[in-house]
């Protein structure tokens, strides 16, 4: 087993990462490889929860800041060992985890054993089972059994952003709208009631719905409302008796659950409604003083977040998060995930500008 | 191996043969009785061909008539061996083959063993593969590869049809309409192009057809157009790039299968069609004088057949064709298939008053 070198920058530390595959499930090798750089910093109390390890510094600062990265990654689809290409004269790390996210890892990892006295108190998490179900994930595991080692003022979530600011997150809800019929045979139609054609309304009222752009503590989130599935059929000989179109709604933090809910039946009241998916998004919480100086520190504008992050279960405890690190999110999970280095080492910047201003 | 025993009635012989199991593909042992059965029969003439058996009589008469039935079966759901049951003071033979079609197969075994000098000579043919693809269809490959074993002048299929004559059939397409958009992660859906909601006006249309009820000599047919499947979708979080509608045209056997595809081209020409399924119609072919007689000698009067059988077939080499067997068609595949054995004895009757007459 190669041992973490931390001699090395950022960008090599990050391909070190990924070529230790850790798809969710295996994150044990580098859940390891992490807890013994850290136990050898002598400024950093380290607890370890099954695979999510985290590091506290202790300084009795006025404020603590959380900075949480995952890494576990999605699974490797021949994208696995890391290597470096440069496109169009911009030099990336191309290969699977590097946009998601362990970039963000290594970042936190080279500044958690160079950074022995922060201006404030920091507890860095490493965690497990992000890109998996909502129960398994290990920072929901960890905020349900040592909310204590969770406390803080402000957290950063090292999320693909592009190494830019993006606060909050949209909320998600996903629902299957259903139709019933009657079987027949198809040679003698009239008899059944064909539920693939009853769905047409619903496909109607999505094709036309107009998604509405919703400003938050400055930031404009847009929404959508989409299809994601359908399905319906028996047979090439049988009129269908079911139908179900799968959809998901992506709601402006400003929306709860409970409004995002009663938003959908409002649309779908007239059909079979039931609600498989629901999450709350999270309000950009960029007017928290932390994050105004974090924002000062690190330059640039916020953006809003649009996809669902880790930061709701941030905001879900109170503590006001933004998502901030390197890598472009559309590439997040793509076969030719890869990251521009220069965000590498522009992220490293950045976090190290506000940790020690 | 028991044996046929043809001493007793056509009733009693369905039962032996539907209690021989013979879904589609393993009808040996139930050919091999047959077979049999009909080389003690001196006035038969016996072909063998897979297991398809061909019984004629060869009597020098001026007219020549196919009575045809398959011995394949859809498969067994927990319904063999078949009960006598009665429900509401109706006798019924319950379990799979009994309506399709073994009581018609038990019909023309009894005649043909029974009827050694009828008026017309007749080509008796029970084959195999009838539920399952197109390719493996035993009487088309009869067609293919002995066309001179089914020369006549007039077809009787035993699909049923409640005893009663119903004429022609028709026609059948399957299509898949497709619709092709741009995937994205649905965080982000207007980078996308959702499919899915492309296919809202294919189910309008769908919804608000009219189907035609079309004369062909004397009957009419009802035509249907319908969805019988719908798919889309890659994921909860993607945008989709692709829907498919699967839809099932049956048309009456005035039009032709050019026609038919013209219609689609013409209801769906703005999408993507592709026809996977195409059979011509059977016209009911009642004009012929060997109908009129048969007819007149069953009693009754003809109805239009809206299902695709067999008939075609004949009609595609040229020999007008009805169909006429006992059993309720609605219960043809049914878990709780049954014939009112009243309608075994009621063919039987028709059968032999023609034959005879």
């Amino acid at each position: 087993m190669a041992v973490l070198d931390l001699s090395v920058s950022s960008i090599d530390l990050t391909r070190q990462l990924c070529d230790i595959a850790s798809v969710s499930g295996d994150e044990k090798a580098v859940a390891d490889q992490i807890e013994a750089v850290l136990a050898a910093s002598p400024h950093l109390e380290v607890v370890r929860d099954g695979d999510a390890i985290v590091g506290r510094t202790n300084l009795g600062r006025s404020k603590r800041v959380v900075i949480a990265g995952h890494i576990d990654t999605v699974p490797i689809n021949g994208n696995v060992p890391t290597r470096f290409e440069t496109i169009d004269g911009v030099d990336f790390l191309w290969g699977r985890g590097t946009v998601d996210m362990k970039a963000g890892c290594a970042v936190a990892l080279t500044l958690a054993v160079e950074l022995a006295e922060p201006t404030v108190d920091i507890t860095w998490v490493w965690y497990d089972h992000e890109e998996v179900s909502d129960a398994l994930n290990g920072l929901g595991r960890l905020a349900r059994m040592h909310p204590d080692l969770l406390a803080a003022d402000f957290a950063i979530l090292m999320e693909p952003s592009n190494s830019s600011v993006e606060g909050g997150c949209n909320g998600n809800l996903r629902a299957e709208i259903r139709t019933r019929g009657l079987r027949s045979h198809s040679a003698r139609s009239w008899i059944g009631d064909n539920a693939i054609h009853r769905a047409a309304p619903i496909l109607d009222r999505l094709a036309a719905y107009e998604a509405r752009e919703v400003e938050v503590e400055g930031l404009v989130y847009r929404e959508g409302l989409n299809a994601v599935g359908i399905t319906g059929g028996v047979a090439g000989n049988v009129i269908p008796d079911e139908c179900m179109v799968h959809i998901n709604y992506r709601f402006a933090p400003s929306r709860s659950t409970y409004e995002a809910v009663a938003h959908i039946h409002e649309l779908f009241g007239d059909f079979e409604v039931e609600i498989v998916d629901l999450a709350q998004g999270a309000r950009p919480g960029l007017d928290a003083p932390l994050a105004q100086e974090f924002l000062a520190a690190v330059g640039g504008e916020a953006k809003p977040k649009y996809g669902w992050t880790d930061v709701a279960r941030f905001a879900g405890l109170g503590i006001p998060a933004v998502n901030y690190g390197p890598g472009d999110p559309l590439k997040a999970h793509a076969d030719d995930e890869r990251v521009a280095v220069d965000q590498i080492t522009e992220c490293e910047r950045g976090l190290r500008a506000w940790l020690t201003a």
